[in-house]
């Protein structure tokens, strides 16, 4: 199975002067729609109080998006983009398995404690939000979740093959046991401040990917 | 330290007829936020939205509670209550330390799983929705969320204390993960679905529970 969550190269495309500032202009307002969505939440972020913080007509955010949920769909994959970037790409320069899984939970400490988002990592409170509100918002953070839920496995998966954690675990366990802590290093920081969420968390990411005693 | 959120018995007060029912009308009116507030989040509790459910005029919903700050407090407070009812006072017959914790995962999952809110537990989405929004219904979450980790954290003294944990860890640190345990399956079933949610983190919690290996 391919790695989820890597950047695929992208193709080369001819460069058209009015989609190119169509799309500079998507994503200037995608931009501030995802740290407003970050405090007020995907169903806060409307049109006219987004125009309102770029001090734009509410007509050119329209333009921009059609819809609130063309809007949330738009912040979601930004954020998926957002991960990437600083998360999944810095421990890629470690090898796939326990390397690459002890790197991610260094830069996904370092992301959620570094401000990225004023009011804290928006896929970790959409889930809540989303809920009994089906539709393209809800599809696309499932979407985005299961990548990274599959990331992890892939990466748990490696490190059993490479003897690095249990024989006989499962993938999946330990992919959701690493889920939580950076959820709940995100909750804590949020709730109490300070930086004990993230002392917790660095600990109960070592201890999760701690290698098996050897037999002697 | 004694065990928070165990409820201590209630001093007899003497009854009055009018305070009696505003009393009940305002048990009505929470009861019936906190199932709004699961769904559409404590900043989606309007007054209007409230008495439109309970099909009464605003102003009787204004004569219980003067603002929406008074409101998201008086849902929270409900809120701690509930979570007494299902998930504190059914471990209340097991031993403090290990067993008790035992016994709170499982009713703590049953809870999860079994729709006591409609829209998932709104104390595991509120922390994310009342960041960067001091004031009162804020406070009031950091007092219930700090209650629960000290009991969770106190239970886990008592474990280590009788050898049922490693001597050594640390008690705010167990309290962290089973949290996070929790949180998690709130997270995962609102937005998976299914009850894969629960087999991982019945699975987490058994593990982050385990014994000591015995020295021989």
């Amino acid at each position: 199975m391919a790695e989820p969550l890597i950047p695929a190269p992208r193709a080369d495309t001819p460069i058209d002067g009015r989609r190119a500032r169509g799309d500079r202009t998507r994503a200037t307002v995608v931009a501030e729609a995802v740290q407003l969505a970050s405090v007020d939440g995907l169903e806060g972020l409307t049109i006219a109080r987004l125009a309102d913080r770029l001090g734009v007509p509410k007509s050119s955010v329209h333009t921009a998006f059609g819809s609130k949920a063309d809007l949330q769909v738009a912040v979601l994959r930004r954020t998926r983009e957002i991960l990437i970037e600083h998360v999944i790409a810095p421990s890629l320069t470690e090898a796939l398995g326990r390397p690459r899984l002890l790197a991610v939970g260094e830069a996904w400490f370092g992301y959620l404690a570094g401000g990225v988002f004023e009011g804290g990592c928006l896929l970790s409170s959409a889930a809540a939000e989303l809920d009994g509100r089906p539709g393209p918002a809800r599809d696309e953070l499932v979407a985005v979740m299961t990548e990274w839920l599959d990331f992890l496995a892939c990466n748990a998966r490696a490190a059993i093959r490479d003897g690095d954690l249990r024989r006989g675990a499962d993938p999946d366990q330990i992919a959701f046991e690493l889920q939580a802590i950076g959820l709940t290093a995100n909750w804590h920081h949020q709730l109490f401040g300070g930086d004990g969420a993230f002392r917790a968390a660095r600990a109960a990411w070592s201890q999760a990917l701690e290698r098996p005693a050897r037999r002697i």
